[in-house]
């Protein structure tokens, strides 16, 4: 829940191993989330993660790495900050815990585990490219897609903001 | 991983909320895995839970409930053991860690954390009537699907013995 | 907390590097709480850990080992079930959760978390040659202190069991 | 671990029902940390959480409150960044994982459990009248103690880079 008054938090979740075309996307959604005021979560490590920490630096804007292991240094230098929980992919849920809406670009199973997470804790998913769910051959429509970062980013502050 | 000599623990996964078919399914898996000398791992509620531990112990087998809560009491009475973690959905993480193979009958979005998880960690995911997975139109077949509770206990327990 | 009509559940907490004496006593334990009919519940590693779960199996009793690591494959072979958490020594907070009463046999930093969760939740800390606490001088006198084994069950027993 | 080049985090963990003396001592801390070039990581809450990151807020330090609950909305509003856990006190955990040294003020058992914690993880620990502790009678001298603030930060800096 966003705090009274506070920025809303918005996770940006997508491979560790990702394409130029997802590391761009990263990038300008991190980018336009620091330009909307909003406090970027992710994973912290390289990828997906590192670009959209490295778009929120650029544009002054807050970032907070969740990382999974037992200590700060693999964490991207473009973090705000770092913190490294020991827990593994267990960390995932923290991930999405302390956000208010989750974009989730391409992105493998861990990607799929928090756009799962944060519909099973009812917070906006936006993907971009990312997994498509159905269940016996019916399509779950759970997730926001948009086409573009610039959409991502608009309709994630909007979900994150119920007002 | 199943320990050197020991049973192989097989996670039963699916809905608290769960229809008619789906508690005779997981109560069909509990039985079947008691008697292929499984320990069954589950959520510890009611539902798919409540029923996979009814049929466990109806077959004289091991369950052991993970529960989200802070105590133990809202725990299946049919469980072996239950553990309360404090800790949430979050616990859905430690569910498919301890486990060896999945088994993800029907479900909501609970459920779907617990696939990814298993499938980013590598763990063998058998599905009954479960989620099916896309991306950019192409479906994923990460889960290994069966049609009745017996091929879902023989796939689960042939996937967890590597050997 | 214990559920209606449940067994107790005991976590048994100490040194993994023990002394013949402290591992005499964690059997000795293990032994009686499972003829009083209580669930051990331990850190599943060796030392302590491994002697309570020998002496709950030689009463036939059950006993759950909660595991730091990705695996349950250094869980003692003494073991009714382990649970492979991958979260570290944060699962020290699980064995504390999950438990109605708190054995600490000696023990080391490890114990001590332990013994400082239980205190922290409002669970009773029985203690065997285990940690001495003060604050500005004056001793805090928050731990049941017992001399023997049987003293140490029947103490956690009667504390578990509010009635 | 600190990274190379990144600047120590240091937690300062102590009572959320704090005197005035405590409060004043730890939003000097707060305010030394921020001044010596360190991220202050605490649990977010009210007392001495609230004060120290007050403390680094007036110095233009950065500071981090892992909370306890499922949302951000109790995190005291001098907090550069909150993060909910939705693990409860098993948060305590990640608090001192994250931190290069830790610094103690008086303190519950919450604030015990910390201190264990980072001894057993082999962190450095400061202590302003915090808890002592011994076995058999004997002192275990594992707590740096200092008397004032000033110390305090002096102390924990020092000790989180090794050099």
């Amino acid at each position: 829940m966003t705090p009274r008054g506070g920025p809303p938090y918005v996770a940006v979740v997508g491979p560790n191993d990702a394409t130029q075309r997802e590391l761009d996307q990263a990038e300008a959604i991190g980018e336009g989330l620091a330009r909307a005021g909003a406090v970027l979560v992710c994973g912290g490590l390289g990828g997906v993660m590192h670009a959209a920490a490295r778009g929120s630096e650029r544009a002054g804007g807050t970032s907070i790495g969740i990382l999974p292991g037992d200590d700060r240094d693999p964490g991207s230098p473009h973090l705000s900050v770092a913190i490294s929980t020991g827990m593994g992919e267990t960390r995932n849920a923290v991930i999405v815990r302390t956000s208010d809406a989750v974009i989730a670009i391409s992105g493998e199973f861990g990607t799929l585990s928090e756009v799962a997470f944060a519909l099973k804790l009812g917070k906006p998913v936006v993907g971009l490219g990312t997994w498509e769910l159905s269940k016996r051959g019916r399509p779950v429509e759970a997730i926001h897609r948009v086409e573009t970062p610039e959409e991502a980013v608009a309709e994630a502050i909007r979900l994150a903001r119920p007002s």
